[in-house]
């Protein structure tokens, strides 16, 4: 009984930080302390990896002066200025998956599953977050972070504390769900 | 503090998931409730959307013939009929956002951020998953889901309840992790 009434627990917190996370472009000032940060890199880096390549790469960036510029450069991003910290998340070419020759379709997926890792680490810390996509705009971001040619952004992920209250969203769709075939 | 101790729990909660989450291939027989099912469903559609475009469609598998089908055409999924359930997550090529001038780099993580809630979902419920990169035979999950020409299937993931312990593993690792640049 104690073992089903922890295990119910478990996936009730999963599913409402699952059905409240939203996209947060609003944050308050107040900075995410290092251990915080460190635990959201965590989760990003313990994602699943296709034929264990583990091909990714953080940048961590607090400089005002960065998020300035990635406000001028990257016109879904204008609210950067306002997170006390934002994470590159990036792919390294020359550890991607040898399986689609040479397409690395692989190392992005596992760029995504690890940022949505590192959203969920975040919201279970009542840390909002706001991914959105460096690949738009990939040099610019080369040259804002000095990436050699091989490391390739995928996604800017902005982190902050948020008076957000978040209800829970559940999208279940049944026209998107076929049984056995379309 | 009483809110602070939640919070607290909440954290552990979402930070032992995440490190404890693994690929299984060895399922027990048991079934996954169809109630089971619409969680892990609508885990996957409640993940964010790249410009709101909501691209996925899924196929719920449990025919065995199916699973023996997919053993045989997919290599890395030999294990496929000792799980009572898989499902194939495609995207809509027609419903993908227009901003790589039809690049579907950005449905294809959507895809991925929808598969980790599903693998996490199911991981709070005691579910073991083993998620499966379908875009590596398309054709053949084509002929066998029926699938119309702009659905791709993306991946084809496996679940099914496991004895697996899964120690907490923090892959963490500091050479990856950089500050403001490269």
């Amino acid at each position: 009984m104690r073992r089903w009434c922890l295990r119910k627990y478990k996936e009730n917190i999963m599913i409402n930080e699952i059905y409240t996370r939203r996209s947060v472009r609003n944050f308050k000032p107040d900075e995410i302390s290092d251990e915080n940060i460190r635990k959201i890199l965590s989760a990003g880096l313990s994602g699943p990896s296709g034929h264990a390549a583990h091909p990714l790469e953080m940048i961590v960036i607090k400089s005002r002066e960065k998020m300035e510029k990635i406000a001028t450069f990257f016109p879904y991003a204008k609210f950067a200025p306002s997170a006390p910290v934002a994470i590159l998340v990036c792919h390294d070419l020359n550890r991607c998956a040898k399986l689609m020759q040479g397409n690395p379709q692989l190392s992005v997926m596992d760029a995504a599953a690890g940022i949505q890792n590192m959203l969920l680490m975040a919201k279970s810390m009542d840390i909002g977050s706001c991914w959105t996509h460096a690949m738009l705009t990939p040099n610019e971001y080369k040259e804002l972070c000095n990436l050699p040619e091989n490391i390739i952004p995928v996604a800017c992920v902005f982190f902050g504390y948020t008076d957000m209250p978040g209800k829970p969203r559940d999208k279940f769709n049944e026209s998107r769900v076929h049984s056995e075939e379309w």
